[in-house]
This record gives structure tokens, C-alpha cells and sequence, in this order.
């Protein structure tokens, strides 16, 4: 017998009773969430022709394989593609808006280390066309209600714009590899590396300071009107700003200021999303349960033109920030009923008849559970 | 645009809406039907080491690919080996017998045509270790109810035994190349063909009456005792049958008699099984449903000798019969309440107010649904 028939490969996951159950507590209760807010579920592929995940940055993490008829095809590494597809497609003759869920596994190449599975299962929406900014506030309202209503406490939703970063570059005119360099400085939080990359970049100072507000401006709902005047240099970065000030505005009013938090910093791996940008964080994990924004370019690469936002949470983050709050309690169930198999057709029509009555039984000999 | 861009590759299944919630609401079913056997959910990985799946029938259905560390992976084609492995590795602590579920995907190629899919949704357990006769008659009773809690009408759980076709040629001892002519022929209900076959092999004339009888010997349960009469030439199918008749009179004393058939003859592609098999039709479908048997050898493979039964439910098969009996009924939900966004944050603070009371609200503008 060799170790592949015992062992496990790295990143494959696996699951086993109250381990099971409680991640299906979780899913149901996400889907509940989704559900109420009238999205309909998609159930879309496993794997796809590996072309339809190109062009993002997820390709390099993508599991691909050959099929029979010599077509590359590829296990999916998100969803967002997928539905995009298939409001683009099957979907063709619904009229926008559309409001659509998922719910499942996606499969990457990651490192192996903590917290890094190849295997993810990942509770997610998207809403294609519509009004833009009610589709904006609503996807952060429903994260935020799916996480009160699994428990989660102190969770914080960080929005962002990748206007207000994409504006200024604009405006200031930088050569792609500057650009890149400056992504990685404003990420790092770091004002003085920020400036050192825009010397001799011919910059207005007015700019400069703007960009360089990047890495400092954030925190609360209040840093917004602040940046407003930051950013009154620029009229793309402004704009930005605007849109996402109407978005926390409409989430405050709706009694959701306290989850908010504002990251104008947050600029790295943003791959397709063009507005609005959001992640959820709480305080006993250090990395975040989810993410979302709006795309507004994807889906015509599937040939129809809508915009669109959307956003996913991760079953196994959300699991493990919920277990290190003790907010996964068991799922009350009946007692089992035990019922001996000594008389096997006598035993079988007692077990019949309890479950029937709607019994938990267990028929015949027992485990050590 | 490439085509690959809208088209779906051969095989790959895609769900919306209306379909997506009725295969959840038969998940849930199936799901609740286990779990009130007193069964646990594993979670296994969506891909092992490929050996894992070899020297099944499954193994040249089974989509490969190599991993980063150059070890060949395989999509999951079934769940009782990935069970078996689990039981004999993870759960090797865990003392018998073991109640295990599963409900997911598996990925084989298949000839594309009608009914016939690459990605096959499945629901099934498996009992490890435990009193034989009782789980043999258990997992053909919890098969029952899960078709009766769904709903469908008139379904037969077909049983048979590998032992009886086995002890037979076992006692015959009979040339490979004949033993796989003598199945497709016995399979084919074909007794001509039968007798053809056993030509010149030098069988005993009861023998050759017991292979002959293989063919037509079936139907409802009363086919047992006749058959006790026919094979009682042949210790092995003698044996065999006995354990089929205890199983099925155990059924029988539990009001299932109903539901049950015998089919002696059915001995193709029953891969690792060993002993009790079963398959589930009905009569609007021209095809099982689901179909299970005792593997008793397989677990051993991964290092655990374990004796175990075990059946599935094809998710896609169970909603066609279903629909096509008409027993497919919408599920209740209450009624949606559209709300305006024209005031962005006092329509996204009503909403918010409704769901927090249950109710499903459209937020924003609406689609054609």
C-alpha cells in the first residue's frame, strides 16, 4: 500500500460530522440571507474552458486539464466569471436587473500554509445592472446581515474605491512601471515611500499630497468629508469619492455606521472590480471573510455590456472567526433513539415506525460517538 | 469573443432559480432522512491522488491532472472509495461501525447524450463495520424512505446478490473468458445463450439449470423460496441467497414488501461489490435512480479491514422522476416586497427594517422575473 492511499494531498480539504454540520449551518443560514433579499440561486459548472477565467489574476492559480475532445478546460477558481457567463448567455433575454447567488467550491493552486487551501467554499451574489448605488449599498447591507445573523461580533466592513487611486493616476499621467511602484507603497501604508517614487515624476504638489494622503486616510465614516477636500484636485479621484460617500451614507441611514470603516489604501490585487471595493474584517482574525465590488467591464467580455457589483464570503474564515468568537454553538437535534437488530425484521419495524413519527434512530449495533 | 466564451463545454451542468431551489429542497430531504438514521456528514476532498480511484470500473472515467509537486490528481468519479479512505485513515480511532454521509459532486467522462452528464450530483452513505444482515437492510430501508419523503410514486428497490452468479461459476469452475460471456448473457436475460455459453465447459446439468434460471428467476419476493430450490445445488449461491432472503424478510416485517423485487440476473459492472446489491427504479424512468451493495473488501485497501454497505441517489435522476410523476411542486416562500431606492438611504433603512421582521424584499429597481 503506498502513502497516497492514506494520506491526504496538500490543500484538498475534509470534513467530518459536527465539522459537517456546522459549515451547513453556516451555508443555510448565508443562502437564507441571500435568498431573502430575492436572489436566485446558480448552480454553474465544476470546470469551464480555461479561457473564460483568463485575463484576471487568478489564472495563474487555476487547476486546468485536458478533455477528451482536446479543449483545455479548467476547475473554477471563483465564481464571478462563471455568473458573468451566464448572465451574458443563458441568461441573455432576462431583462437587468439581475440578482443572482452561488454557493460552493472553488479550487485553486495556493502555497500551503495557514489559512491556504486549494479548496474553497466560497457564499457569494452578484447583482448585474440595475441602479448602480442602491446595487452598492445593498451587497454591503446583505454581508453585514449575513454576519449578524451567524453571530459574528465586531465585524467591520472597509469600503474603498478604486476610483479615487485609478483617478489620480490618471490626472498625474505615470508610466505603468511608476504606477505599479506606487500601488506597492500606498498598500504598505508607507507616506515617505510614496514620495519617493513620485520625485521627478513631474507631479503638481497638489497631487503629490493627495497620493501621499492615501496611505493616512481612513478609519472611520468621518475621514470621508476630509478626503472630499483632498481630493477636490482631481475630478476623477473626486467623483470616486462622491460615489462612495452616497454609498456610506445610504448603509449610515440604514443603521449600519457602526460596521463601517473607511480604506482608500486598499488598492493591491483588484484585478476586474471598477467602483466600489469592500472587505470584512473582525478583530480575531487577521485576514479578512470576505470581499466584494463592483466590476463594471466583465461581463461585456461575455458579450453583453452590464455593470455590475457583487461580493463572497468564505465558508472556512467565517467557520474559523465564528469558532474563535465560541458563536458556533452545536445544532440542537433530537436524542437518538438506539434500537437492537437482534430481531431484524421486528427491530427494522420499530426503527420504520419511530422515524415515521420522526424519530432520530440508530438501528442496530452502535459506535463510540 | 470566442465561442468557448459563451458555450458550455459537453457535460457541464448549470442550474438557475426555479431548478437550483428544487434540487436544494431534495438535498434537504435526503439530507434529513440520513441524518434521522443517526448517519454524519463527511465533506471529502473534490480531488485525490489517482490511485485512490484505480482498479475500479470508474478509473478510465476518471478526469486527471497533474499537481505542482508532480503527483497525478484525479477529480472525484465517486465517493465510497474517498469514504473508505477516510474511514481506514482519519476515522481509523473511531471504533465500528461507522455511519457516514455524503452529498456533492463527481466528475467522470461520459459520451454526451440523453442522461448522461461529466458532473453527476450524488447523495449517499455508507455502513462500516456493525452487524451485516442489519445494515443490509437498513440502507435498503432508508432508500425507501428517502424516495417516500420525496414524494415519488410506485418506485422498486430491485435486490439481488453478487454471490449467487459467483458461487455458481465459483462451483463450475469456469474459464474467465467464458465467466465475462456468461454475464453479458445472463444480463442480457438471454437463456439460449446462457446454454450456448456453457457448452462443452463440462458443467453439471443442475449447474447449467441454476445459470439458465438466472435469467428468469425475478420479480416480487415470492421468486425466493424458488429459487432456495434451485441453487441449493451450489453451497456458495445457496449461502448467498440466504443472506438475500433475511434481508429481504427483515424489509418485509417492516412494511416495505411493497417496494421490493428480486433480480437474480443483474450481474454486470458491480465492481467491488460483494454481496447484497439493489438498484432503485420507477416506473416513469428507464433508468435506476439510485443503487447501492456490500463492498467487503474495498475498505481494506486503505489499510482497514472493514466490511460495509452502502447505496446513492443520483440528485439529477431523483428531480427527473419527480417531474416527470409531477410531484415537482414550487416551494412555499412569502411573497416579495419590492421598495423603492429612490431615497437611497431611507429605502435601504426600510429594507433593512423588513428583514429584520423576515420578510423578502427587492430592493431597487425590479427585473421581468
Amino acid at each position: 500500500m503506498t502513502a497516497r492511499l492514506t494520506q491526504v494531498p496538500p490543500g484538498a480539504q475534509c470534513f467530518v460530522g459536527e465539522e459537517a454540520r456546522l459549515r451547513r449551518g453556516i451555508e443555510e443560514t448565508v443562502v437564507s440571507v441571500f435568498e431573502g433579499w430575492d436572489y436566485e440561486e446558480i448552480i454553474p459548472p465544476l470546470f469551464d474552458y480555461a479561457e473564460v477565467f483568463a485575463g484576471e489574476a487568478l489564472a495563474s492559480k487555476t487547476y486546468s486539464f485536458v478533455a477528451r475532445d482536446g479543449s483545455l478546460l479548467a476547475l473554477r477558481p471563483d465564481f464571478t466569471s462563471l455568473l458573468a457567463k451566464i448572465a451574458a448567455g443563458r441568461l441573455r433575454e432576462r431583462a437587468a436587473p439581475l440578482r443572482l447567488y452561488y454557493s460552493g467550491e472553488v479550487v485553486r493552486y495556493e502555497p500551503v500554509r495557514a489559512g491556504r487551501q486549494s479548496e474553497l467554499y466560497q457564499m457569494g451574489l452578484e447583482h448585474l445592472g440595475g441602479d448602480a448605488r442602491a446595487a452598492d449599498a445593498e451587497a454591503v447591507a446583505i454581508a453585514a446581515e449575513c454576519l449578524e445573523r451567524l453571530g459574528a461580533r465586531g465585524f467591520v466592513l472597509a469600503l474603498g474605491h478604486v476610483g479615487v487611486f485609478g483617478g489620480l493616476v490618471d490626472a498625474a499621467g505615470l508610466a505603468p512601471e511608476r504606477v505599479e511602484a506606487l500601488r506597492e507603497r500606498v498598500e504598505s501604508k508607507d507616506p515617505a515611500g510614496v514620495r519617493q517614487v513620485l520625485q521627478g515624476a513631474g507631479v503638481s504638489s497638489a497631487l503629490a499630497e493627495a497620493f501621499e494622503r492615501l496611505t493616512t486616510l481612513g478609519g472611520g465614516l468621518e475621514a470621508l468629508p476630509q478626503a472630499a477636500q483632498v481630493f477636490s484636485c482631481c475630478a476623477g479621484a473626486g467623483a470616486a469619492l462622491a460615489e462612495l460617500r452616497a454609498v456610506a451614507d445610504a448603509l449610515g441611514a440604514a443603521g449600519l455606521g457602526r460596521h463601517l470603516a473607511v480604506d482608500l489604501g486598499e488598492v493591491r490585487g483588484l484585478d476586474y472590480y471598477t467602483g466600489l471595493v469592500f472587505r470584512v474584517f473582525a478583530p480575531d482574525l487577521g485576514f479578512e471573510v470576505g470581499s466584494g465590488g463592483r466590476y463594471d467591464t466583465l461581463v461585456a467580455r461575455f458579450g453583453r455590456p452590464l455593470p455590475a457589483v457583487g461580493f463572497m464570503l468564505g465558508l472556512d474564515r467565517v467557520a474559523l472567526l465564528l469558532e474563535r468568537q465560541g458563536r458556533l454553538a452545536a445544532i440542537p437535534r433530537p436524542a437518538v433513539e438506539a434500537i437492537a437488530a437482534t430481531q431484524l425484521g421486528a427491530g427494522l419495524k420499530d426503527a420504520v415506525a419511530r422515524r415515521v413519527r420522526g424519530a432520530r434512530v440508530r438501528f442496530g449495533s452502535g459506535g463510540d460517538r
